[in-house]
């Protein structure tokens, strides 16, 4: 029987919610909406304003697919210093005061935009891949038996923390070694200053003829590339999905990485960019409830 | 009921054979015998031998566990230059022939010895884990849901090939970045250089008041714990389990990787020195065989 799913992703900048029919064959949201996330004012009124807007959009959901920012442990959300109150929010118990006996899914942002490729996109059918998404953060979904891995602590595919140098600055000290080197905001705040003027990082790869500019593109594309084929050097996937907004500049980007896992993977996976953009977590979260409504 | 299995672990410079029952409390083999394995004579030579020595100790086991070095994919061996015809050789095919309706298990020599620590030591009851082996080679094993991940062609784990500079070789060149500069034929080689006599990577530690010593084993184990710190930091394991020749020096490793755990990982696992050492392998491949015969 079709019915009704529900889908909620808070990002750092905004809330989008969207709902779909179990049915879905595209991962195309029916409906959505989507407010400012309004940090400022607190997790909790972010969450409060969240649930009042479902409450416009479906009343009575077959399951709920919630995405967010940061890494969900022991039911709070760690790994998430950017909207105040985030880190050790309870978000879990939350959904389940709000929605009581309906199925709820919840998982980070990243893991929902494999849950999207997944059932609907470039992971269909993969039973050991890869989803890297790089975009102003940096962070991987470990997929094996055709499922996203949570790791221990729900932190598997962290790779901002990843450190290549000896003398990288430590999760310890409140750092993110490699997302503070080559990641997408990165890549804007390095490219703004030596253009002198504000640029996104897509932005970045139209001024290639700035030599200072070819030089910093060229040593983040070349470490992004090295650390894609080191993942894969390390969990051996079929596949590999890349996603986020870097790909915006996908022309400079794919060609390195494709070399990168020719020439140092012993079996190299198929490269391909994600079916699903901007709302890749929206989409997965989706997925995820589409899922849950229809095994459950 | 209690009944026999057969374990044979091929190695590069030996081939272990031992006999357990299927209520093995510890993992300690019954009977073993070892064989030089005399690649020079060739793959299928060195497979005939064992299998002799088999039908000596076991003649009707009720499971067979195989260990070897390199990885299976499709059925034969790939990654094993150092035997002569053992790269393409048709493992699976030759143990079928010999033990027909016999259940066989076979692995490679690291994923057998997590299986040796999941069912008899160090990774009993977890179910996200990492093992590394830190041996004349550098290879690791990733296990989820209590079970070593294979990944898509074999070849997870296999670290050797990890490169952590732009600069350096690369699989494609015939290289083995990580493993050739800091596994324990690397500082084998490096430190008997430096102190102009043949010297184990072990036996090194104990010449640290040699400069040059001290400053090849402290990039070294630097460069080993930043490694299995990036490890937990992909994978998010809750227990990493570390074995291999280089353990006889653990006092001089461990406090190292230690730290960059508890320094680099956003959820730090424990720290275990793996159970099982020099006959990890086989003990593995016993533990492979008790599962098949347990479960069959």
């Amino acid at each position: 029987m079709t019915s009704q799913v529900l889908a909620i992703d808070f990002g750092g900048t905004k809330v989008a919610l969207g709902t779909a029919t179990t049915d879905a064959l595209d991962g195309r949201p029916h409906i959505t909406t989507r407010l400012p996330t309004r940090g400022d004012q607190g997790a909790r009124r972010v969450v409060e304003r969240a649930l009042a807007a479902a409450r416009e959009l479906l009343r009575t959901p077959a399951a709920v697919g919630v995405s967010t920012f940061g890494v969900l442990r022991d039911d709070v959300i760690r790994l998430a210093p950017n909207v105040p109150g985030w880190d050790g929010l309870p978000l879990p118990r939350l959904l389940r005061t709000e929605f009581g006996a309906t199925p709820v899914a919840i998982d980070n942002d990243v893991n929902a935009g494999a849950a999207a490729e997944l059932r609907w996109g470039a992971l269909r059918g993969i039973d050991v891949g890869l989803y890297v998404n790089l975009g102003t953060g940096l962070a991987a979904a470990l997929v094996a038996g055709g499922r996203v891995l949570p790791g221990a602590h729900g932190a598997a595919g962290e790779i901002a923390y990843l450190r290549d140098r000896a003398d990288a600055p430590t999760f310890a000290d409140g750092h993110a070694a490699l997302e503070e080197s080559v990641s997408g905001s990165a890549l804007a705040r390095h490219g703004s200053a030596l253009l002198g003027r504000p640029v996104t990082a897509a932005e970045l790869f139209t001024h290639r003829h700035v030599p200072a500019v070819a030089a910093l593109l060229d040593d983040a594309v070349g470490t992004l590339s090295r650390t894609i084929a080191n993942l894969c050097v390390t969990f051996d996937p079929q596949r590999v999905v890349v996603g986020g907004g870097l790909m915006g500049a996908a022309p400079h980007i794919l060609p390195s990485i494709a070399a990168a896992l020719t020439r140092s993977v012993p079996f190299p996976p198929d490269l391909q960019v994600a079916t699903f953009a901007d709302d890749a977590p929206l989409i997965g979260a989706l997925a995820m409830a589409v899922t849950l409504a229809t095994t459950a």
